[in-house]
């Protein structure tokens, strides 16, 4: 981690005091614009949609409009910091929305961190928007609250720090295995980190397919014989078999992911050495996400016989950045007018991020995109929107 | 009324989809721009703000950012149409907000109108926002939900259907007597409505020091003998001697303003004519202010012998506009950082608004500025900081 980034990033919010602000889209220079945008003029859309409310989707920013929500309670790798000192990180969101997908985000900073209140406080407010993305709230919390919300709204519901990670991990892989023509849903994968990212991003990958997938966490090996010490999520995991249940013999995160084939990890520093990548299987895919310290650095990892390296961080390559993922999903859902985000909307979602990169261009270094690259917004509603031809819309 | 604006708003509003968008402030070109904005670097003002919330008024659009929040239970005079339909207002005062006073406002509307639903909402997305217009909600609710918003948050909360009127109200009237050379706390006001707007003209007008102020409503002659049939917002008028016990022989609205100086109308159509005018002390002041048919016409109250007929239209002289208030008084606000919206920063709001107009241009036409004159959102300002100057902030 560059101390720099700190310094220069507080200097530019401080300049800029913030990095969002609202901007008319309609003229407003005389009585008669006046009249128009507001009254009396102004009455005339709010009648047509107190008689049709999906008429708001025609004369209103809500066909653009996603809140970004977080009450703060797992704000980056920070920790618990609430909701207003999150406000930075939603602000961003809404920045990076607008500049790649212009989407109309809202960063919204919660007070409570009740889960209930949270709920309700999100239903409350849920008519003014086109969707909803909940941010950086602590998990199995996060998983309570999208399922209760993607439930009770009707419009799209979606948690960025579980299924945004899954996505653009799955892309990663799925481009990792067109690179070594291996087949993705045969692999040996371990995630480390149980919670909003690591819980998901197993889900994700079983319902695509893979069918041998071990998890590890604080309390180590996941496996059926610890199964009260572990929250709901992780239980559900066991429960579904998402996750197998490993051999008793295996006691260590390296006894685990010996003789694997891909490491995810979304947990905590410095838990592998080069030693320990040795073990896995010939040219094995590693993911060391955690931020800003990963579970093993590029270079070990390199050294250890990896064929494919990603990170969470920028200064290396294949960083597993969520921006890939949520603005172009967000376009195509908002312009699809999806009721709900389903996992094979994520998928393909993710298929669409990897295959924006051909074949003959994929290298170990280079299986994911760049988020400037403009094809991906692009491929990705294009898939959102294939995907939803014969599907219920708002 | 003319029915074309109400065809040309709905086009309005559907050729822009809505009024108002989000716009960055920041570059977003590169990764270094990324690492600034969003991951690493945002975690530095995060940190800050974790450390001393304050700090998000320095580095967060919360410096200038208010959410106008409506139920959608009183909109405009249609009524309570619900939330959604109320959304087109509030977008609309977000674009009032912007280009009058570069105020960054975000439209909300609920899908509850529970009071104290909407309070806990309110109050769980309060850390996001700089301070909060409530907008378009119904009385005598509106005035609960404020008083414990103001109690209860630490940052300004002002309901624009009570006091932006009321400010306007007063800086009309303060300039009618200006023009007239009258002193208006000397005379007889009588205001038919005691909802919303009217209820806190009269408490507005009671403060400055107008001392003989009568009310009347649906139920007829404010009085106490009909006590127990008040909402607990009129009850407050009388208990607090605001508004005035009219003698026992005065039937109607007729009787009640024979013999006095100013009418407000913020009530019903069509309950006055040019006779009733005549029986008013002479060279009245009119304030007919129901949308969109007044309680009287303005050629009627003219005929009648008014001095100075106001209106809610924009097709009249002398429009009563809360667009003439809440973006200066915001504007003041927020770069005080004010806590709490008192009455003295009110009726500085009002006088500020007037003194736009020197006396030498004043007018029985022209008692109130134009929203478009630059100097007004400057004067309120001004005033707003020169009062602020010994108070406790943010």
């Amino acid at each position: 981690m560059n101390k720099n980034w700190f310094e220069e990033s507080l200097k530019l919010h401080k300049h800029f005091r913030g990095k969002i602000e609202i901007k008319s889209k309609v003229p407003l220079r005389s009585m008669d614009d006046l009249s128009l945008s507001y009254t009396p003029g102004v009455a005339s859309p709010c009648l047509e949609i107190a008689k049709n409310p999906a008429d708001a989707y025609i004369y209103t920013f809500k066909q653009n409009s996603v809140a970004v929500i977080s009450d703060g309670s797992a704000v980056l790798g920070l920790g618990n910091i609430g909701g207003i000192a999150g406000l930075p990180v939603m602000e961003g969101k809404a920045l990076l929305f607008k500049e790649f997908a212009n989407v109309d985000a809202i960063p919204i900073v919660l007070s409570t961190q009740d889960p209930d209140e949270i709920i309700a406080t999100v239903k409350a407010i849920s008519p003014t928007f086109g969707g909803i993305n909940l941010e950086d709230i602590s998990a199995p919390k996060c998983v309570y609250i999208e399922r209760r919300l993607k439930e009770e709204l009707s419009i799209p519901v979606f948690h960025d720090d579980q299924h945004g990670t899954s996505i653009v991990v799955l892309a990663a892989l799925y481009n990792a295995c067109r690179l070594t023509n291996r087949d993705l849903k045969q692999l040996k994968v371990v995630i480390s980190g149980t919670g909003a990212a690591g819980s998901n991003i197993a889900r994700l990958l079983h319902k695509y397919g893979v069918r041998h997938i071990y998890g590890y966490n604080k309390l180590g090996i996941v496996r059926k014989t610890n199964y009260s010490s572990y929250n709901f999520v992780e239980k559900e995991l066991l429960d579904e078999g998402i996750l197998l249940n490993p051999k008793e013999n295996l006691k260590t995160l390296e006894d685990l992911i010996t003789g694997s084939d891909v490491f995810i990890g979304v947990s905590a520093p410095n838990l592998l050495q080069t030693s320990s990548i040795q073990k896995m299987n010939r040219n094995p895919f590693v993911f060391a996400m955690a931020n800003p310290t990963p579970e093993i650095n590029y270079e070990e990892a390199i050294a250890g016989g990896a064929k494919v390296v990603g990170t969470g961080r920028s200064d290396y390559p294949n960083q597993i950045n969520n921006v890939l993922a949520f603005p172009g999903l967000f376009r195509g859902v908002l312009d699809a007018r999806i009721k709900v985000i389903t996992d094979e909307m994520k998928i393909a979602c993710a298929l669409a991020i990897a295959n924006v990169i051909k074949q003959e261009e994929l290298r170990p270094d280079y299986v994911i995109p760049s988020p400037f690259d403009k094809r991906v917004v692009e491929a990705i509603k294009k898939a959102i929107l294939h995907l939803n031809n014969n599907k219920e819309t708002l």
